[in-house]
């Protein structure tokens, strides 16, 4: 019995859709904003505000559950969900993007070992220049824990297991993360490996679960070339995953069209998740070009450094402007914060460094940001998407006051 | 027309008492505990948590709002209730002890300047050892902000405009907090000051506030000094304040005693209030001895380092054994935290420096001892405060298993 259903309830001209996943825990109305609960729990959130704010579905990280407090641990818990008292539809990430981003430290420079040799991927143009590592080999990535430099080591068939212990509605596929400035010939190397590292999954989630309790999303790689990105979506799109992820960092300039080439291909009939987007900017790019789900860590942290999101574009509470300033955060707002504190107030808790601050920021931005991606999907609804984003945007990309 | 008052409902054998206070924004039932919002917040919690732990009154810190962000600002919001959203009673220091613990770096040591001579306190055991000071004359106090180094002053008047502009129901009159090292000499002069600031804090109070819409405290000095504590509960009971605060550092073993002479001689109609006190042992002391209200930050501040209050003692949730304890923090608590995670959870969060598992044992230790208040409150009115008093403390500072 498969407990994961996906329904398209409206269709826009181009790729645009709108409608609803059914999970074990509930539906999502899509397109939706996933919130980032990184270790099982948002920073800051009690569950009670994650629903205040609107949130419909918490995605958690399957590489920093892995290492604290383990997923073992989270699994005695009854999963990740059971263990943070959200009630909703979860999801959580294969770990491959962290293991590239976060891992530490074997040598200087991002490191790959491909049959027995080691190539140092920084030297052509890899994905990071600060002194990160992890060493890849076609059976799966080496590591270090970022918290105390231990060995780890995450296979897809691992990476199955742990988020068979997180507990998750919706996991993904491991797969390779690769920069934005890898070439053509690494790209193709990585998404090759990826696809096999896809079937693999497959094979040991399939045994892991036969019921399909979880739902398997597969991740679309390729960078920025088109070819890689088409030949990634026919070759995943032609397994049997309940849906897509489109990984990979994508410049601004050029990530709508890789979207758009991706999910021209994709089946129709199956949910599409674009991982780590979440500026207004980015969201309306993914909704036009076919997207369902968008997950982003940016509004909770840049919340936590002051940053707040206004209809209007964004403002830094800590500029002192805003020190005798006793508007709420967002005129007309009505979040928990902007209904019952002003910029005045949470200015001086953000510049004061009280944790209340960055926890009122946070409610605030997550709240706009989850009622932006209710809107646009209102105005999907109503036959106004275009009119909504043109409002929209002219307004937050408008030249600050 | 007084807007506050206090009743007497009970009278135990001894100094102790259960009673009312009414203030213009609701009553307090005594003996309370005091929750403390250092900075027009209590660290990680909002106000409907504070509700549901069962606060009945906060108490902000004078001398770190007029720091952050400034009274004059604090006023333009309507006071810190107003500010923060809190909704029942509140209480301001008198920025006093701050001044004198957390006022920096003139020279080094804790200095003071009487009739022009500089005496550096530390040399005579005074209450510092670390490199903060404070320069006091008869008028008040120079001293520099912890934050910047900047060069302020305090006196008498200053510290009931402060208070004023921060729109508390209860303040406190400006004193000299000495250490409890202090020497005899010392103690007697910087009490004898303290009896002067009061007049003058009393004479500004009444120029500023002529409906006594805020209620004025007398703060008790004297140290560990028999004559001297009993010198200044007769020289400040005899003027006209509607409560008293007993401050100073205590050691353990007199304190008891130091607040029993004391309430033997403060008038018996007004409240008093055991300044910075809240451990559980020293609550029961200052209730038997006739205090009605107590206030500490260390509920939230040992709960931020992983300290939780049980019935059995105290302990700390970063320790290895809890990381697979699917218990709640204490079994049979009613508070939000204990009804909805376990120990594993909240100290997988404080292993890993999220707020939430700070919030969330804040929450715990704040229902722990807020409801301890009321249930020594509630022995008083049945009967059985010496009983209750007997199967707490033996079960609290028993052996740790």
């Amino acid at each position: 019995m498969n407990k994961f259903s996906f329904e398209i309830k409206k269709k826009m001209d181009g790729l645009g859709r709108a409608g609803v996943i059914t999970t074990p825990h509930g539906q999502i109305q899509t397109p939706a904003f996933v919130v980032v609960g990184t270790k099982a729990n948002v920073k800051g959130i009690t569950p009670e505000m994650l629903e205040d704010v609107g949130a419909q579905v918490v995605l958690a990280n399957t590489y920093h559950l892995y290492l604290e407090p383990g997923d073992e641990i989270v699994a005695e818990a009854g999963g990740f969900p059971n263990m943070m008292n959200w009630n909703g539809p979860t999801m959580t990430d294969s770990g491959g993007f962290q293991v590239f981003s976060l891992g530490e430290a074997f040598g200087t420079g991002v490191s790959k070992v491909a049959s027995g040799e080691e190539i140092v991927v920084s030297e052509r143009k890899g994905y990071s220049k600060t002194n990160k590592n992890a060493f890849i080999d076609e059976d799966g990535v080496t590591f270090r824990s970022h918290i105390d430099g231990s060995k780890h080591r995450f296979t897809p068939e691992r990476s199955m297991e742990i988020q068979w212990n997180l507990g998750a509605d919706m996991i993904f596929a491991f797969d390779e993360c690769t920069s934005p400035l890898a070439d053509h010939t690494y790209q193709q190397e990585a998404m090759e490996r990826t696809h096999r590292w896809a079937e693999r999954s497959l094979k040991r989630h399939n045994e892991l679960d036969p019921d399909n309790i979880q739902a398997l999303f597969g991740v679309v790689q390729g960078g920025r070339f088109q070819d890689l990105r088409e030949e990634s979506a026919r070759t995943l799109g032609a397994m049997d995953f309940d849906g897509f992820g489109i990984g990979g960092s994508f410049n601004k300039d050029d990530m709508a069209q890789a979207v758009g080439w991706v999910n021209s291909i994709l089946p129709e009939d199956k949910p599409r998740h674009m991982l780590g987007i979440g500026e207004p900017m980015d969201i309306f790019a993914g909704v036009e070009n076919g997207c369902d789900l968008f997950d982003c860590v940016s509004p909770t942290r840049v919340a936590r450094h002051g940053r707040i999101y206004t209809k209007n574009g964004s403002i830094n509470l800590k500029n002192a402007r805003f020190k005798s300033d006793f508007m709420p955060l967002e005129e007309g707002c009505h979040c928990y914060t902007c209904q019952n504190y002003t910029r005045a107030y949470v200015s001086h808790l953000l510049r004061s460094s009280e944790m209340l601050g960055q926890t009122l920021g946070s409610i605030h931005n997550l709240y706009f940001i989850v009622k932006l991606v209710d809107d646009i999907r209102q105005s999907m609804y109503d036959g106004r998407f275009e009119k909504y984003k043109k409002e929209f945007t002219d307004r937050y990309y408008e030249k600050k006051k």
